[in-house]
């Protein structure tokens, strides 16, 4: 069962330094968005690994516009609509409600940063500190990814090759950094992942940084992998994941999955928190402009004229997923 | 039983305009090398299809030089190979055999082109003309893509969405507009093909150019239209099939195939001749440099330290494919 946010945050405000430390440098707090007396500082994935600046913002409705031009994503909303609630809350407290709703706004598909947003509102409106309870979100969320990444360590054996897939941020960076700690030897293998190249600027740089041995691949690459008998485990991220072991996540997981589950090899995806109570039919897969596959950053890589297709997320039946790994233990 | 080359040729001379007549402009005999009284010209498929542009080479050695740096590949080698051995003959008949040298080891991986210029010398040395001979090799290959092509035409069904993957040339492409012209409504999804793109660069223009109705996707995308239900047929060339029916072909082909079996979705790879008496111990799968890996033309996509792996070809294993199509029929 999951714990609600504010139950713990007292007993683990302490381990937020040491997650910090563990994980790569795209990864740590400061990295993602920092906030001082001028405003809010959002680093700008879009031109990671090559540059590293931030986008500054002086107010909510400028990092609102920052979520929705895709400054951060991932995890990195969230991060940067706490900064900028608590900048609000420090500058201009009676604007508290229209930032929460402009934030929450700014990317729909994030029902997280929404329902963590309304609830340190709902904490604020009864009373508890706001600094105080920000401070207690970040917390709860370093302890989380620590819980869960203990027990994804735990699955990761001596010797293993590791495949993954898209930017797999906290939970899968924690696991491979501990299991490397642990003395485990490991080798991680990265798909691009086309169109946006999230393998390429993000998961590459982050796992090599943690010292650990890695490979770039494109997205066709994989099965010849395991074909070889170098893949023992696949681990991703998930967007979402359903009681019946049904996993959503970016696009190109589900023909990995395929891949896994032919030769044998156990799929695993982290979940932040499995969405109860929902089913395939909840799900709707966003499609986006199918121009993203017909160019590489500014480089155009098809014809103008030609037609091509965006479906975002995968959806992987539970029937090819070995375990969903939560706070709570493999589902 | 595969017919050598001659038996047929004198037979066939006819096809070569109508074949030329069907196929997407990319593959006509002209588009991809024409010979004239000052030389040989090689369309630059390196450009395309941003540019049509073409290599002059004044002898063999310039076409030898081209091939080695991929001006032109799949059956293109093959192509200007033949009429750099007509212009040697017409212009330096003392070079022939040199000729043959330097085109054979211009492309090692590929046989076809060394055993056909072979064939070539052997029938010229029996003292048929070389004019004649040198077209009729033309003409039969114009033939067996006829031919083959027709089976593939019928395996297609109306209503089909056909994935594939790479450039499949002329069987693929011939049997998709036969297809059309029998009334067929057919799509074709097109995974752009990492590291070179030549699913972007030259699939789609040729699909697209035939009328038919077509989708780039990215590699990672196909499994994803296979369990939406709209992917009926995978089809794809292939550069070696042996007797059991093991296919090697692009890396990428693999996974999609694995996909397919999983959703039950048939997999045809079409071959121009078998490798009879070959298992897979006699396969060797080609790494090229990861480079390419990391960068999309002179795009960097990935830090200049990043470890990239790029295994060339796929070993699809026999039980993945469903048949391959043959001059002779389905086997």
């Amino acid at each position: 069962m999951m714990r609600t946010l504010w139950q713990q945050s007292a007993a683990i405000i302490w381990i937020s330094g040491v997650i910090d430390s563990l994980l790569p440098s795209f990864l740590k707090h400061e990295n993602i968005s920092r906030l001082t007396e001028e405003g809010v500082f959002i680093t700008d994935r879009r031109k990671l690994p090559f540059e590293r600046s931030e986008v500054f913002c002086s107010d909510y409705s400028e990092v609102s516009e920052a979520i929705k031009s895709m400054v951060t994503q991932g995890g990195g909303p969230l991060e940067a609509a706490l900064n900028a609630l608590l900048f609000t809350y420090r500058t201009s407290p009676e604007s508290l409600s229209d930032a929460v709703l402009s934030l929450s706004s700014a990317r729909p598909t994030n029902t997280t940063m929404k329902r963590e947003l309304e609830r340190v509102m709902e904490r604020y409106g009864k009373g508890e500190d706001m600094e105080y309870v920000i401070k207690s979100v970040f917390d709860h969320y370093d302890a989380l990814y620590d819980r869960i990444s203990d027990i994804g360590e735990s699955l990761i054996e001596d010797g293993d090759g590791i495949l993954t897939t898209c930017f797999p941020e906290h939970t899968f960076m924690l696991s491979v950094r501990k299991a490397v700690m642990n003395g485990k030897r490991i080798v991680v293998y990265i798909p691009e992942t086309r169109p946006y190249l999230q393998g390429s600027h993000l998961t590459e740089p982050s796992v090599r940084e943690m010292g650990i041995e890695c490979y770039l691949i494109t997205d066709g690459m994989a099965a010849h992998f395991m074909r070889e008998g170098k893949i023992d485990k696949y681990m991703t991220a998930s967007d979402l994941a359903l009681d019946d072991r049904t996993v959503v996540n970016k696009t190109g997981t589900l023909g990995n999955a395929i891949a896994a589950h032919y030769y044998g090899i156990p799929y695993y995806a982290f979940s932040i928190g499995m969405d109860h109570g929902k089913g395939q039919q909840d799900i709707k897969i966003e499609y986006r402009s199918g121009e993203s596959v017909k160019c590489i950053g500014g480089l155009k890589t098809a014809s103008d004229d030609a037609s091509a297709l965006y479906p975002c997320f995968d959806i992987i039946d539970g029937e090819l997923v070995t375990g969903i790994i939560t706070e709570g233990g493999v589902v």
